[in-house]
Formats: C-alpha cells, structure tokens, sequence
C-alpha cells in the first residue's frame, strides 16, 4: 500500500465490525452489489450470541455482526440508531502499550473485554487486543498487536494446556 | 498489505467518508485517541458547503464531513440516526465499468452524482467514479477507478481549457 499513515505506529487496519440486522441478508448486498462470495459462510459464536459473516474486500477484514439475541450488543446500537451501519474499526498497531499510553495520557478511558473480563491489552487468538471507552466521528475503537510466529506459538501452546 | 481480496476488482478502500457534527471536535479526538496530527487541516468546501478534515490512517484516506449548513448531506444523515458515524465507502476498482456492470445485473440502481449532475461513471479530479443508489449494510457505496498517469495528464489538461 502507498499511502503513508499519519500515524506509523498504525500499520493497518485489521478488522472492520459492521452491526446488521441480519447478517445473511447483509451479505447478499455485499455480493450483489461489491461482488462477495455469496457463499461466504455465517458463523454462530453461541457464547457472544452472534452470527457474523467474515470476508475480505480492499484488503481489510469485514465483519458482519448480527446479535441472536434481542438486546445483544449489535441489536441496541442498530436500535438506538434506527440503521445498521459500522460499529467499530480494530487498528493493527506496531505497539499496543504505545497506542494505549498515548491515548490514556491524552484522557481516554479502558473499556473491558467482555469475553474476558479484563481492560487493556490481553491476549485474543490473533494477538494482544484492547477496547478504548471513547469513540472518535462515532466509531469505536480496537487496539491489536499481531502476535510474532513466537508469540503465537506460545499462546497455542498455552491455550492447548 | 497481504491480505487477499475476496474481489479480486476491489484494491483497496480509497476513503472512508465519517458524517460528523463537527469535523475539529472529532479530529481531535482521532488526535488523541489515534495520534493523527493535530495540525491537520480543517478545509472549507463551499459548493458542497462541508468542512472536511482529512488524513490517513492504516493505509486509508480518512474523510470527517460536516455538513455547514443544516439539513446538508452529512447533517440529514446524523439527524436521521441521532448519532455520528460511517457515512461512505470509496472502494478503489481495477475497472470501474465491471464494478457498475456486476451490481447492475443484480439489481443495483445508479445514484446521481450531485456535484456534476451525472450518473454512472464519469470523470473526477483523480480517477473515474460512480455511486450506487444502494447501501450494502447500512453503508453507500461509491466507486473510483484511479487515473493512469496518462488519463490525470488528459483530465488535468482538459480542466485546463
């Protein structure tokens, strides 16, 4: 990719969350309109109590998040809204205690990891993640360091005990 | 960036356009929260009648649009939602008309482009775009198919006139 960053320390984006209705229905726009496999699958994550279809187009991963249950977490955005719309955007950061040093100094605030009840960086399957409790333009923040094929190693290992 | 596209057409995202009240407020939180430099400019547009703050993040044109006058593209939007968000995606296209032909065929609908009163795909300061009429969970699509050094040398000489 040319385009410089403003911000070297965020190499890419990793993810981008979108909170649709019905995630099956979201995705056939996506493929009728930007040419998606239609046949991408949706996955049921049975412990969040989502359903999300997960695809790449531009170079980015997309995220199409349905809650399976009224109230869930996409549910009450696209409720408090009236559309469905994008939800969050995880930045893949070169240093994730760099990013969340220089945010908290700057007067942000951690959110906590519901799945594992913890604020700040921890470790998720790809990497080590972090939620910031602020947004910014209305866009929730994701902080993610990739794990090194060692570090990966190691949390394989660990979760395999 | 090694992430392969699910649509092989689509490059890259070429902007993301984010409607919000106020285009210095949100950039200083993307300021503080994502280290963008704060110096970035606010700039007026006063044909459209928006102010944008522009500047890339992870590889991407990032847009904050707000709208100088009320009921403005980007006003009507947050009145509509009550909140800021994700307004467009400019997805950059190896080739504009497959892009428009594929969404056609399913049932996309062109939606006119306001600044030059032209539907479908047509000339703009850095490549051919076009709009869809249709949004692909909650999001508009938009086109761009980048100017060859050679099509920027024509565009540019015809403007010129």
């Amino acid at each position: 990719m040319s385009v410089k960053s403003d911000n070297p320390n965020v190499k890419s984006i990793k993810h981008m969350a979108f909170a649709v209705r019905d995630a099956k229905a979201a995705l056939e726009n996506y493929a009728k309109f930007l040419d998606v496999p239609a046949e991408t699958a949706l996955i049921d994550y049975p412990k969040s109590k989502n359903r999300v279809a997960l695809f790449n187009l531009g170079g980015i991963e997309y995220q199409l998040c349905q809650s399976l249950e009224e109230g869930g977490r996409f549910d009450a955005w696209i409720r408090e809204r009236g559309a469905e719309g994008l939800h969050h955007i995880c930045y893949e950061v070169e240093n994730i205690d760099q990013a969340l040093d220089h945010a908290k100094e700057q007067g942000a605030e951690l959110r906590i990891c519901k799945a594992c009840g913890v604020y700040g960086s921890h470790p998720h399957p790809e990497g080590y993640v972090a939620f910031l409790d602020n947004d910014a333009g209305g866009i929730e923040i994701e902080f993610m360091q990739v794990y090194t094929p060692e570090e990966l190693e190691k949390y394989n290992q660990y979760k395999g005990i």
